[in-house]
């Protein structure tokens, strides 16, 4: 079976394609306004760690839209939210047996309601997969500490590869510098550069 | 990492078990009430699908409470899931760095709040995972007919494995049998007999 991962290239959604791995076909896909080319950055992450890339294009409104109720909000989570269930549709849209995303137990944004995942499922007759989604914030540290080489930080100084940072840039154009602080403030993010040793891909004999 | 994960002999609980089977040393844990043997048939389960097996020690207070409330409820959903949350006590007071159960999406019960997961993670320092949380009703009986050799039928043609079993018989022994079809009408259950075809098993060479 052919499983679409919403991809950014962090540690959260690396560790759902490696939980999927094994059961499913599994291409990673980084959905991309077409405002920078982060993208190219999880295309490096995919290739570091083995698995199928593909990208998804988004509409420009909805970047506009986000960035908008972010400025009137003050904080990114509800402009976020707006993007991650325009991206799971995009995603949704393409020619996959299942639509999965990094989503964790703990995450307060994005979050997909029991209702919003059927939906989905009902719409585009596929499977959503929150792979994540048992996992709290410990045991997904945990796996990731024993699995990923991981570089975490300020955003401003990670390699952003999905909409976010796209989001941030547009922000910025629009509405100023100083803007992007306000609404994203202290944020950390990860990026993926590969397995945490060389060979140690979970559950294969080299591995050991 | 250490992996006791609540087991039932089910094709839930075994596919959780092949989800972490890559990330944690699984041992299958099933819970019983001492009241039948039902565990046996985990045991051998457990023995097909080549994962460590353990029992734990199930308090019959909490089974002669349960029954009492099936009884008074007319349907074992309540009962069922006071068991639940005991066993997973049970299994986090063992020597595990993390407890799992094969709770799907879609399931009514058992459900475990995501403040009963943090409590139970806090209380005995253990991860609590629920790596089919996030897969619907479509997408495990997906991976089940992908991967298991898996008998379905009304529970009383089904060999049992776990605590359910038992308080059926508690049931009929302290309510007489007409009360066990009054609280458990047109019950379904599965039973795993092993991969559904030598060698098939997720993620390994020798299933390609």
């Amino acid at each position: 079976m052919d499983l679409g991962l919403l991809y950014s290239g962090g540690k959260d959604s690396t560790l759902a394609g490696l939980l999927l791995e094994d059961f499913y076909d599994v291409t990673l896909v980084t959905a991309s306004f077409g405002i920078t080319d982060a993208w190219e950055h999880a295309r490096e992450t995919a290739d570091a760690t083995g698995f199928e890339f593909d990208t998804v294009a988004l509409d420009d409104d909805v970047a506009g839209q986000a960035v908008e109720t972010m400025v009137e909000d003050g904080y990114p989570r509800n402009g976020i939210q707006q993007v991650h269930l325009h991206a799971l549709e995009a995603v949704a849209e393409m020619e996959f047996d299942a639509v999965a995303d990094g989503t964790r137990r703990d995450d307060r944004v994005p979050s997909v309601s029991r209702a919003q995942a059927q939906s989905l499922e009902d719409r585009h007759d596929v499977d959503y997969i929150v792979p994540l989604a048992g996992f709290g914030r410990n045991a997904v540290d945990s796996l990731v500490d024993a699995t990923l080489d991981v570089q975490t930080g300020p955003s401003e100084e990670i390699p952003k590869a999905d909409y976010e940072d796209e989001l941030r840039v547009l922000l910025a154009r629009e509405y100023g510098e100083g803007t992007v602080s306000e609404v994203f403030p202290d944020h950390t993010q990860t990026y993926v550069k590969g397995f945490s040793r060389a060979g140690a891909r979970p559950g294969r004999p080299d591995a050991k």
